[in-house]
């Protein structure tokens, strides 16, 4: 079965209806069942599913070990996400793994959980707790929108999040297969490239609270209103980002409580998701960013709440491995991403690598993401060359 | 039963264990909870309860007819709300008609369904409806944060919402008592009062549309991002309504989606929400902030669209009535409010007034809203005087 038909198997799984795309965050009905069509796809391939201890699910042809071939992504999705971004990898590595013969290495195909961080908050948890790159108590601490810990979470699923080293140390190779998340391949007029540097990003969540009213009793010299602030971060966020070559801040969840028309908000959380090409950039943009909202939050008599979430500096694939890449996808390009990956946390620890997916759209996170189906199946037939080339 | 003891009653009714305080929307389990509870209350005192088209219930005093004396407020909440808005007025006439005897008019204790627009977005909805302000076809389009619409909600329910003329022609006066939302009778050193106006108010629905894209992945400069015009909306109607004598307007509910971390989003709703003591100057101020958002999608390369949700020109209360209960009330003061309320909507069809009890926190819409019990039995108390006046 092809990368393509595998892709359709779960296009009616997770769809938004109010947001358009699909919502598929960690154990929810959609996640759940894309775990349990993994698991059926794994073994009718002659693999041995297991889930690890923070809840990433592998399935592994022959014993699992050492020096193992790993290739994957993830099944999640953003709210409302496309229906590429995680599954393409996914797919295209249970499509490599059927036509490869007699590997002289451990080979596994994984699916690691809350990428996206789209219901606990923080990216690719699965891969920073395998690899101890997140406390796995400040993970077990995070609550999700409807005030549910991670912690009874994976109790309930029997998990026992953490530093898994066996897990990491039978990882020899790591290989991630993604749709691309910008117009790199479009304006290259190439169908696939081979991954070179995530830019350093992080998430900082800033939480103002000031004082809930009504919104027609409360004169406007006696408010202490925390949406002000809040939406003067959205201003400056944009303009100190626009100053740093290279760097994105963006604003796209913002949580204002009560949350009613005719109430002024008592708190207004909002996260902010900060990038640049620099390691030494990223939180100096975050503190004039800081500086602002501690100015307007003052201004308005509110109190500021900032907490760094997730940080993660620049990650660099190995050389190595994408040299072997490029050699084997006929001079593929290289090109650097500001999305962040599981392959990015891993490869602090192991060789790991990424090929992307042309994406004719440039959009992504979003319904309009897109691959051809031709791109698609040229994604997946080459990630089972180079399984084949580097696995037998 | 005191008005103390009954609101003792439905104390732990629709407790919002995220925001705090209360959460009591049209027909969740928490309001429906109510109605039954207002429905028992009501038949203890020998009142027979009956819901009209709309979902507003009346509980009548011997046979329902023209010329009746009603009293009563509205049982639902704004999300996170307090625990007097509404209920107060509802508790305080289950309690002043315990009281009456052998009235000369028909008496009716109403509940008005939907008061706070906490699950449709229109505020007043039952009285609305009712008094056929509001096109019963514009009602049964709206929908709930989840999309189901008014349509799907009252069919369930087997109403058949629209103007009620039969229901109406019953009411020859309205009598509502609400805990005062603000520090007007903190400041007079009085518990309770008349009141004399309602301001001019709406709500506005700003809907802004830009590109959904990777956080990461998407250079700023080849960004649509909806957040930018939305919280420059914000800012500009804090700085419009300040110029202008007693305005308020605030923007207490804002809704990016998707609404992930690591997401632009594709859109933004946000509601605004504006009250001006004078009625030639709410769409005036409405429309400078709707051309400042016009101008801040412009320049992101968004759209906007801008619906009118509600108005309300001011409400005066019949002055026959505010006489006759500042005499009964011993020289109550007489009070303004920015606040909307479903004897407002009356006001225009039938001689309609209110009481205020006195909040010490001046804090309303929020958990801080508070009233002290001997407030609270002062003014059920009050009324119970002057439904015994004006009916006996």
């Amino acid at each position: 079965m092809s990368a393509v038909s595998l892709l359709g198997e779960i296009a009616d799984v997770g769809r938004d209806r109010v947001r358009g795309g699909y919502s598929r965050h960690l154990f929810d009905p959609a996640e759940r069942e894309l775990r349990e069509w993994f698991t059926e796809q794994a073994r009718r391939r002659g693999l041995d599913v297991e889930t690890d201890r923070n809840g990433n699910l592998w399935a592994w042809l022959g014993e699992p070990g050492p020096n193992a071939f790993v290739t994957g992504s993830h099944l999640d999705s953003v709210p409302g996400g496309g229906a590429f971004d995680g599954p393409l990898g996914v797919v295209s590595a249970l499509d490599a793994v059927t036509a490869l013969e007699k590997p002289n290495r451990p080979v596994a195909v994984i699916a690691f959980a809350e990428e996206e961080g789209g219901r606990f908050g923080v990216p690719c948890l699965g891969s920073q707790l395998l690899t101890g790159a997140i406390d796995p108590a400040r993970a077990l601490a995070l609550r999700d929108p409807d005030g549910v810990t991670f912690a009874e979470v994976t109790a309930q699923a029997g998990l026992e999040p953490g530093r898994d080293d066996e897990a990491l140390g039978r990882i020899g190779t790591f290989l991630e297969l993604h749709v691309e998340q910008g117009r790199g391949l479009v304006d290259l007029g190439s169908p696939l490239a081979v991954g070179s540097t995530v830019i350093a990003h992080g998430r900082w969540r800033f939480t103002f609270t000031g004082q809930g009213n009504h919104a027609g009793a409360t004169r406007i010299t006696d408010r202490h209103d925390p949406m002000l602030p809040a939406a003067a971060v959205v201003a400056a966020a944009r303009r100190l980002a626009s100053k740093v070559e290279g760097a994105r801040a963006t604003v796209g969840r913002l949580v204002p409580k009560p949350g009613g028309t005719n109430v002024i908000a008592s708190t207004v959380d909002l996260w902010l998701d900060a990038r640049v090409p620099s390691d030494d950039r990223v939180r100096p943009l975050v503190d004039e960013i800081a500086e602002a909202a501690s100015r307007a939050a003052a201004e308005e008599g509110c109190e500021v709440k900032i907490s760094e979430e997730s940080y993660s500096r620049t990650a660099t694939f190995d050389t190595g491995l994408r040299e072997q890449l490029r050699d084997l996808l006929g001079g593929a390009p290289e090109l650097p991403t500001g999305a962040g990956h599981d392959a990015a946390i891993l490869a602090a620890h192991v060789p790991a690598g990424m090929l992307y997916v042309r994406n004719p759209t440039g959009v992504s996170h979003a319904p309009e993401e897109f691959a051809e189906d031709d791109d698609v199946e040229r994604g997946a037939r080459a990630l089972a060359d180079v399984l084949r080339h580097l696995s037998t």
